[in-house]
């Protein structure tokens, strides 16, 4: 069953739902996606209080203040962050207030403590203008029952402190879907063995494993299978509390092509076999019990690009995201691409900024040996089926990898 | 002493060094910065190899093949992955070979299995042009003794591959500067206390660690001090082990400020006490024995802007990076900004690409309640010193926070 890329990437997003909540400190929430719609059970600031050090009056009094002519206002009460007013202001009165204490009953106003002189409880105000602004109003910033923050918003520093403000000490965020990864081929080797001729190093999984986490998920080594169906089961079976299954290696036609053997071993329902794009065509795709199989190519750049376009956006939903694709936008060809096209085609690339144009060059070294590419690339070139070759200047979709 | 912000800026990075190099297994290492430049000790493919199954044989043998005039070949041996050939080619005999296996001595071309019947010993080719491509020759991707990846690189999906095919399974990668923060000031309450009249959660070192682990530091929560210099100095020098020291709170001109009187306390040489940029003036620094100190106000916003713009640069350069500052483009205010700017000042907002054009909104809410613009800001506005109120259409400077 070889299938477009849009009909392949349909069928798994449509299998794959968001992943359970789970309760975690909030010091660990960095990058977690929220997994409850965070409503305030108070109003913030909790109560009227001083942005400044200085002095609390009614703000009328002291408008017209100035070092010719200052008001001077007798001091009654001493109001330090942290602590309660102790009296009410009345007309002819003012309270020293510190950073951040509540603003006493009856004050309209806070003069900072530089614009003023003080003489015991006499306390000459210099300069009143704009006292009534110097105060952060209960409520101004989050009323009562507002939804501050939504599901699914991605933790970054600004919603780890507003989840702080709102006392969410251990919010809801999604599980992180747990992700087995097996190496299978028989020339594959763990990377810490000594080379020996005919070997290969298990490249792939660790290669997967970093685009598993920006994608949102957990990645889980099972380390490496030589091409046996029975090996290659019964380390997936290993795997139970995993929640998708990625191979590499033994997904193309040919006697050591096993992963379809697997997955009927394993009774796993295949849904496809090969997807109509370059590199990545050959790839597998299977479900068992709601949980899903990937049977990726073992060839660096196919699996990479098969992942990418197949495993992400999966991994983007169950992880709770809101947005499963990446950016993308227009760019202009800065060297040619001189391949011909039939199926729909990724390229690696590097884009930048060159006055109003975003340029973009495919890296050099494309092909079976990709890492040096794909280390370089911030973008990837979107080829359309049955395209000519391409030349300088050509407009082409580009997909954005990272920061441009 | 007050000081301009890029004085500010120089001083700190010029005092700071990078971090000691750890080795840490390569599965942990995703987005880490490479503490050593990584040199080939083989060859990649470490062999001539056959990146498709079929059969290899002498390329200009079956030049010429087709469906209507096959070459017959006669199988000799049989290479799987992960073996060797246990014998050479000649004049017309072929090997079957699978993906990833070693090309046989005297085989200079590999044909898929597709085009080819098979009958016994009697290999017909149906279609042998471009043969001589399909061989990944040995070094083609990388020669023994180059330069593969270099030291400071960030650890993405294709070092981490790159790292994983050369065999360094625990890589040595600069150890992450550890950042101690303490939030003062007698109002402040830990997030998980039931919150009492007068007093406000610690939002501050929320916000701050996850702005440190994004700069690439480890945060260490000390806690909340009140308005004590003993107690903040004694929590201070509790965690020796740590890099840098972050205080929020008792940073500005007023009774309560205590953070220079903790720093004489300690022995720490003052750097400078006020930077002159909004938000964020007031903040000091200080060192001891290599070691920094930054006391941010216990305002979020600038706490938020004095750490973007001082702490960022310093923890960057301290982890390893190659570039310490985030990308500024220029870009097209769609809203106003109305306020005068005195000293230099940065604005949260959001900007999109729109046309040709980057336009930038300054967030609604800024000021003392900045959580909700910095949540959902991508950029800061950066408005020079000096500058009026600035209309919609006018060209201004941002600094990219995340992928716009």
């Amino acid at each position: 069953m070889s299938v477009k890329l849009e009909t392949a990437q349909e069928i798994l997003l449509n299998l794959v739902t968001v992943m359970p909540k789970e309760r975690v400190a909030l010091q660990e929430c960095w990058q977690r996606i929220l997994g409850e719609t965070v409503t305030s059970d108070m109003d913030f600031p909790p109560f009227n209080r001083s942005p400044l050090d200085g002095y609390a009056m009614i703000a009328e009094e002291v408008t017209a203040a100035s070092p010719e002519n200052p008001v001077i206002l007798k001091q009654i009460d001493y109001i330090p962050a942290g602590g309660n007013p102790s009296k009410a202001i009345s007309a002819g009165t003012t309270s020293r207030i510190m950073t951040g204490a509540p603003i006493p009953p009856g004050a309209t106003g806070v003069i900072r403590l530089e614009d003023t002189i003080v003489n015991g409880d006499n306390v000459s105000i210099l300069d009143g203008r704009g006292a009534e602004k110097n105060i952060c109003l209960q409520g101004d910033e989050i009323f009562q029952g507002e939804e501050v923050v939504a599901q699914g918003t991605i933790i970054n520093a600004g919603v780890m402190g507003m989840l702080a403000v709102l006392g969410k000490s251990r919010p809801y965020v999604f599980r992180k879907p747990r992700v087995a990864l097996i190496a299978t081929g028989s020339e594959i080797i763990p990377i810490d063995y000594p080379l020996v001729p005919g070997k290969i190093r298990n490249s792939n999984s660790y290669m997967l494993s970093a685009q598993v986490a920006e994608a949102g998920g957990q990645a889980l080594f099972l380390g490496n299978a030589s091409d046996n169906i029975d090996e290659i089961a019964h380390l997936l079976e290993s795997a139970s509390d995993c929640d998708v299954f990625i191979t590499t290696g033994g997904a193309s036609v040919g006697d050591y092509d096993l992963i379809g053997e697997v997955y009927k071993k394993l009774g796993v329902t295949l849904l496809f076999d090969r997807v109509s794009m370059k590199p990545g065509m050959p790839v597998l795709a299977g479900v068992r019990d709601g949980k899903l199989f990937l049977g990726l190519s073992g060839n660096p750049a196919a699996a990479a690009i098969s992942f990418e376009q197949l495993g992400r956006p999966m991994l983007m939903k169950m992880a709770g995201r809101k947005v499963w694709w990446r950016p993308r936008i227009k760019g202009i060809l800065a060297s040619p691409f001189k391949k011909k096209t039939g199926d729909k085609r990724f390229v690696w690339a590097r884009c930048w900024q060159a006055d109003t144009d975003i340029l973009v060059e495919p890296s050099r070294a494309q092909g079976n040996g990709m890492l040096k590419s794909a280390m370089a690339a911030n973008a990837l070139i979107v080829i359309p089926e049955d395209s000519p070759p391409l030349g300088v200047g050509t407009e082409v979709e580009i997909i954005l990898l990272a920061d441009a």
